[in-house]
């Protein structure tokens, strides 16, 4: 790797998507989500044709703080050398999340959190490209010791240190690549799909998308409860009737409720043979989800949760108190790649297993690649894991993730399948795209009637 | 009351004072704090006299971020009848921290909590000036109900109940008249210094202000730790000395250690006597503190923390795992006056003291406020409280706080203490004031030779 790879440019842009127009992506919680994210693009001085593109998923409005931020964070970035951070990725993160001055509005969570995810993720992917690999192979083949050299062991020395973490990594060197055939041989990663239960669909959409998500191959399905008690069971019953009894159904409240009423609400619906109920209440609460999870034990229900929880000490935490049973990691929730390699090391050591969140932009594109790495290199099983497969949006992406026969296939371009295609930026740039400078108050939500495309 | 209050515009500015030049304000994690603020005027239609005043405390860098997430919540603001607000203030904080879009990027997190902060703390400010009453004074004043109406109690419901709260503040009610009496014609409410302790000063330095601090009247004592065991071995020696072996010393860590690095370098410091341990290490980990006050129990240390816990449900937790002797509630990490009252009854109904914290722009002036409510009407109680007092950067306040004798003089002026003089906006506001234009590249902690004002 000789010469260097300066950072010459952050760019960060602000893209909306009109998906409340639809209902996609509704549920208790996020009644009217515009799709958007924090769309981050790496320059780097000595080649002008290599770029890392990275993003953080937001809702809509809000987008505009997360985008100062990434201009707050760029004079951290700009002017490294990303050979030099590649080689000690835990310092160049840690002087990301831990600057003097900025850490006080964070530190870890919310805004800077998410700007540090969709920056550090761009870098992962200029590393991809550079190597010309997906960044799912790149993390295959680092050595157990630079890998594990990413990561910020800060708060966490407490359950899980460096060697123990390069140790199971060489544990299962020898036969990864057999796994690696497997995956790229065989079907690929099975998925689950949360499209067909969104909280603003009518019974009758609902019914329809499950037929045609069987009808694809699907066999694991998840429906947003948490409004209203009678309409959930009806909803619960019409699926499971068409999935039939062997197929997964889980379901998710989006932190709708306390936790005594997450108990109460999830024992009602305990007929419909569910696999896990997602985010019952705050994401902050470790706490009520392991009072939460004791009791729904004795009935087969695990709890999940993750794509709202802030960062690696508040995994430990779910971890240490037993609070999940599955644990859904988020591509742009926590700092990027190098903070979920955290997650993962720590979720292998406490035996859960990981079923990413990829609900949003970018998601299913991200979460691919860290799945694969970690059935390949760390867990080396698929049991009880699955990706989240939510199909809206894909068509703006060069290397959109794919699903058939209700598998993920391995992506094979280079990088982490996050560039977004120049003419999506160009419609759906906000405020400026073609999209929005046509819709005369620039809120979908709020203007429906306007939109005409 | 009759009569609209309609909120015609949400002022923000970004203001910083250079507080880095002389090291105020440096601890083991910020080390060169310019100490700053997202500062919030609240307009009213009705009268152009009547402003409210408030603001979130900020380090320097990243300010600017909490300005944008102002300016985003605004449009949750403007428009809205302040008597209404009032009559329901938590319907409307419910839809200043949940906004179906918004709460992507927190939720109740990190910089849309800190600008939640600032508007709400000048809601309260416009409030106490419309009746004529210091903020304590209003709350104080308020029935039972209507203050307890003003709190969100999503996600804490397992704790404690609206109807809880009212019994404790009517229990406390017959008696309160004798406590404000008291904290009005006594010597106060008692104070701590942490001035005297900041990482950056010298040995030398240290000494003089400890032995100026008790001139003054103070009994206790706040050390920066965490840097190196020997050096603090040697300035918490020079300290004790200084002080005696009756008067408090506590020691801060600012989320130095990793749990069990912080049971192990406090119970090297234990010859010093020390009242409690602040801020071991990451304020999210709720079990590591938990872990920590265990191992530190039977040397009689407590341990303490709260200025960078992000909300009530954090602080539930806190209470729920015995992991905190001393409540420090913070009056801008959390969304402000609302939020902290929860956790102020959290706190009584857990039987642990709140100490609030202070050290930052504007901070002794609001929490003195909640600190006098709690004597008089719901602790009833000093013993083991204090507030912390550090006495910078005062001279920017119109009613700036008044420490005497080592006590919190009782502030009388209506509002919440919180406006800034109009002459220290000009010269600190960023990067417009005349202070920062004319330092050339606008970054005091960069810069500091080209200071000479």
């Amino acid at each position: 790797m000789a010469g260097k790879l300066t950072i010459s440019k952050v760019e960060v842009l602000d893209v909306r998507f009109p998906t409340s127009l639809e209902a996609h992506g509704s549920d208790a919680m996020h009644t009217d989500p515009d799709y958007s994210c924090a769309y981050v693009v790496i320059h780097v001085s000595e080649n002008p044709q290599l770029k890392g593109y990275g993003l953080t998923f937001t809702c809509g409005r809000g987008t505009e703080i997360v985008v100062q931020a990434v201009k707050t964070l760029r004079f951290l970035v700009e002017g490294q050398d990303c050979k030099k951070i590649w080689s000690d990725f835990a310092t160049f993160y840690r002087n990301l999340t831990s600057e003097s001055q900025i850490r006080w509005v964070g530190p870890e969570k919310g805004v800077i959190q998410l700007a540090t995810a969709a920056i550090v993720n761009a870098i992962w992917d200029l590393w991809g490209r550079h190597e010309n690999k997906p960044v799912w192979k790149l993390l295959v083949d680092l050595s157990p010791e630079q890998l594990v050299s990413t990561i910020d062991f800060r708060y966490i020395r407490d359950v899980i240190t460096p060697e123990e973490c390069i140790a199971m990594l060489k544990e299962k060197k020898g036969t990864a690549g057999e796994r690696e055939k497997e995956l790229l041989q065989g079907k690929g990663y099975p998925a689950y799909t949360t499209s067909v239960g969104w909280l603003g669909y009518s019974d009758e959409r609902i019914l329809r998308l499950t037929q045609e998500q069987l009808a694809l191959g699907l066999v694991s399905f998840k429906v947003k409860v948490g409004q209203n008690l009678e309409d959930d069971k009806r909803r619960l019953r019409s699926v499971r009737k068409a999935i039939g009894p062997n197929n997964k159904l889980m379901i998710d409240a989006n932190q709708r409720w306390e936790v005594q009423e997450s108990i109460d609400w999830v024992t009602a619906l305990k007929e419909f043979n569910l696999l896990w109920i997602e985010e019952p209440t705050s994401p902050d609460d470790i706490l009520g989800h392991a009072t939460i999870a004791k009791a729904l034990k004795p009935l087969g229900i695990g709890v999940a949760t993750g794509e709202m929880c802030q960062n690696r000490v508040i995994f430990k935490q779910l971890f240490q108190a037993n609070a999940i049973s599955f644990c859904q990691i988020d591509s742009c929730r926590v700092g990027g790649v190098n903070e979920n390699l955290a997650i993962y090391f720590m979720a292998k050591k406490f035996g859960i297993p990981v079923c990413p969140h990829a609900g949003g932009v970018g998601l299913c594109g991200f979460v691919q690649h860290l799945q694969v790495w970690d059935f390949i290199s760390l867990s080396g099983s698929m049991e009880n894991r699955m990706i989240e497969w939510v199909d809206h949006l894909h068509e703006n992406f060069y290397s959109p993730p794919v699903v058939k026969d209700g598998h993920y296939l391995v992506p094979k371009d280079p990088g982490y399948s996050g560039q977004m295609k120049e003419e999506s930026i160009a419609t759906y740039e906000f405020p400026k795209g073609t999209y929005w400078s046509n819709v005369a108050d620039g809120q979908a939500s709020v203007q429906p009637t306007m939109v005409c495309q």
